[in-house]
């Protein structure tokens, strides 16, 4: 610092008088520790290398914006989702060997299907199968042309003959009372393995047995008769193996499995973390037990389009007779000012189910997606205080409602996210069957464009209008959901060119970087 | 540093990866230049001493809340506008010698009458006379008990008599066609001068002689008869004369003058600044050139009554039959989208007015004050639309606006003020006399209470409602428009028990230290 002929002090800063920091001082300038200001301003602050140059990068937020660049369309990506993993999520709590969606443990520990979850989950992957490049895929064993090499120890047996249930052919396998009959596989970084099972035995397992890639260690993974969602058992010798329920294993089951996934759920579970690194593990044996029959044993890089229609087939056997996914925990909005109880519907949950069941009708033909994603609109029309979703503003802007609350709560994405679900309805569906969904959809544009100046803070957004309707505290939105309103709004504006989309778009993205609205 | 063994260096900050500044390091903590923080976050601060050691004060904001230690008592201050000096102003062109009231420049340079200013200049009178020491007054001449010893050279004259108009002993003089009549005073810190004067030749003047405390620089200030509101004449010297223009001279006119403020104003429109210290002004002496009449003539530390006065017999004067006080001017509400033509009505001025006239009616008793204070609520049941200050928020919640555009603003310290003036309306009128007033005043603060939450940003708040009734950036109220919401909000809560009031004005008060509403 000589150099300049500048002195460099030590400098005590009264924080509004209300608190006090070591500051530093250079001629007439104060230095300020950026440890204050990121707990102050809460913004984000990391050294960096830039070029074998040492520097600090600020960020006023630490969220993304996708800027579209074509016209919204229906039958393609769900928005960013292809960006989603929601299995990995740390409130899901594994997926279901039974139902194959996802578990959410957010708002119940001991766990339970959420449709936003079960409807993301699947839009994800339907959006990854469009952005990723195309599936390896090699089926191991059908019963009929492709066979594998099992290792039948003695006493036991496979067969594989034509079944008139499922009208293909099949491999009949049978333990007895031998340590199982293996499959020994080729070592590959595939792990999405699909397969159909039923036993004819009361018990019986299939068990994948996992890699690292340094030989170290062996982890199982069970398919089992049981009713339980998922079980870990800790062995003796340190290592521990996951069982996954198939529930009445008597009826044939058709599995697809991320097995990392499915690894890392048992691995949290036994109390390890989830640190499981996805490119260090590999397939190394399968291992069956039990009187059985196993189909279509396939593996692959991956399977979108699977846990798709997984998802698309949950919503069609889960939906109620109003249309409504029902929701079966009590979900607390501002400590108990406004309960909902269980068998609450979401309009999120019934948008995002609609998304992916009138995609689910357009790729498949299947006209029983078509007939659930319709159904799904019913909610729409009934009033919050009746069981339905539909709030209005004032009495007068209708809102569809995330938490159909009472007094209302005016989430916007989740609103959002229902408007999106009605135009893909209106998209897909044939004309003559959409019902209320332009109509519905006009509506809750119009309350959108109305309402939309009401969640900008003038440096920031507002997630509801909570302190509007319970007389709380604004709820002011984190980053991550200021960047959903704002990728939101963008896709509506590629389908609905009224500027005050853009408008206001452009201004909450300019908050992201520091800036505010004027003051007078 | 070296005694901590830390390494202090220059290190690039990337701000948002938009630009790019230079701060310091320090081990792992990075310092952060003020004078950036003090554009990016708009906040203050300064170098201090506090006990010989030097520290830097951070100020999140720079403006002051009051909180109220007694019930708000309509008969007593107004708020906090004992600190107020209006017409010290820069948008005050100066105190009009025929109307006694402040002369407004802010939307157009030629100057107007502003009701809200004037108000608001009557109200700092009437609190400052509360807090203020009494005044201390000295009558010069009266021109029958006091007299003073006027220097009347030759060929001019005085007399004291009679005068039937006014039912009282008056000075009569006559300059002919001397230099005029002039009257020495004795040095003293008291600068404003009242006097009752007419005169009865067609021209005539009366002139102060003010002198700064070392005696360089004499500086005269006249009362001419002139229609010219104000007037500054340059002379050769490099000296200055500021004349104030009586209208029709020829009738009695009763004034009020704080010389400061008249020869300020005066400097100011001279081009030579606002800088002129009060304390260093002392009055020489008086001139008065023509024939006409004096009495009354007086001199005290401070009139504010007679300012209060000035101010409600103003109001008296000017307020229209539909019980209006118009405001002659355009006002440009956001660029041209929600304009106001002149003739307009504002419910603050309205309600400023009646809490100014009604506390008029208190001290003197007399009835016209009372009478204008409730004919000025008659504009709140009249639709903006009409003519009249009142809105609807969403056709529902009556709102009484302090500029009553189309589609309506929603001021949010405008409408506490008109609440205030209905508040004082109720508590001083005779019961029988109140008209609408409660229902007025209830109105209003059912609809304060419900739409308050909505000018909470989180962080601060917003001045008015212009983002949601004509799709403009949130207008972020600046921290005195801020702590004026908090201010009116605390008196409020005297006189209201709701817990909302207090509720809000807490968190409001929290942000003036940068506390700010959780983020989900």
């Amino acid at each position: 610092m000589e150099s300049r002929g500048k002195l460099y002090e030590e400098l005590l800063c009264s924080i509004n008088g209300m608190y006090h920091i070591s500051c530093r001082k250079e001629g007439r300038e104060v230095f300020i520790p950026f440890s204050f200001l990121e707990k102050y301003y809460e913004v984000y602050g990391k050294l960096t290398k830039n070029r074998g140059h040492e520097q600090f990068e600020w960020s006023h937020s630490y969220s993304k914006v996708f800027k579209p660049t074509t016209r919204y369309n229906s039958s393609g990506m769900f928005m960013y989702f292809s960006n989603y993993n929601v299995e990995v999520r740390d409130r899901v709590k594994c997926i279901s060997a039974t139902e194959g969606v996802p578990v959410s443990t957010q708002w119940e520990a001991s766990g339970y299907y959420y449709p936003v979850q079960v409807a993301q989950y699947g839009l994800s992957h339907f959006s990854k199968n469009l952005s990723d490049r195309p599936p390896k895929r090699k089926v191991l064993e059908d019963g009929n042309l492709v066979t594998a090499k099992w290792q039948v120890p003695k006493g036991a047996s496979v067969k594989r003959n034509y079944d008139y249930e499922k009208f293909t052919h099949v491999l009949e396998f049978n333990s007895h009372d031998s340590p199982g009959i293996s499959l020994k596989l080729k070592q590959g970084i595939d792990l999405v393995l699909s397969f159909d099972l039923r036993f004819l035995s009361m018990n019986g397992s299939l068990t994948i047995f996992l890699e690292d890639r340094d030989r170290s260690t062996i982890f199982p993974v069970s398919f089992v008769c049981s009713p339980v969602l998922i079980h870990v058992l800790n062995s003796s010798a340190g290592s521990y193996s996951t069982n996954y329920g198939l529930g009445s294993c008597q009826n044939w089951n058709q599995l697809t499995r991320d097995l990392h996934v499915d690894l890392v759920k048992g691995h949290v579970l036994s109390g390890r973390g989830k640190k499981l690194s996805k490119t260090k593990l590999r397939i190394h044996h399968l291992l069956i037990k039990g009187h059985g029959q196993l189909d279509n044993l396939t593996l692959a890089s991956s399977n979108h389009m699977g846990m798709f229609y997984s998802s698309a087939d949950w919503l069609v056997r889960h939906q109620d007779s109003s249309g409504g996914w029902p929701i079966g925990v009590k979900r607390k909005i501002a400590s108990g000012k406004a309960d909902l109880d269980p068998g609450w519907y979401s309009a999120m949950g019934q948008g995002q189910a609609m998304s992916l069941l009138i995609r689910a009708y357009y790729r498949s033909g299947k006209s029983h997606y078509l007939e659930a994603a319709l159904k799904g609109m019913k909610p729409f029309s009934k009033s919050s205080t009746e069981g339905g979703v539909r709030a209005y503003f004032m009495n007068q802007y209708p809102w569809y409602e995330e938490y159909p609350t009472v007094p209302p709560s005016f989430v916007l994405n989740g609103f959002i996210y229902s408007l999106i679900g009605l135009y893909d309805v209106l998209s897909l569906a044939p004309h003559d069957q959409v019902g209320d969904a332009q109509l519905l959809f006009d509506q809750g544009m119009h309350s959108l464009k109305k309402l939309l100046p009401l969640f900008d803070t003038g440096s920031g957004t507002v997630y509801d209008l909570r302190h509007f309707t319970l007389g709380l505290a604004p709820n002011i939105a984190r980053w991550d959901y200021h960047s959903t309103h704002i990728n939101q709004l963008l896709l509506l504006s590629t389908i609905d060119s009224d500027p005050i989309l853009t408008t206001i778009a452009s201004r909450w993205i300019s908050y992201m970087s520091g800036k505010r609205a004027a003051h007078n």
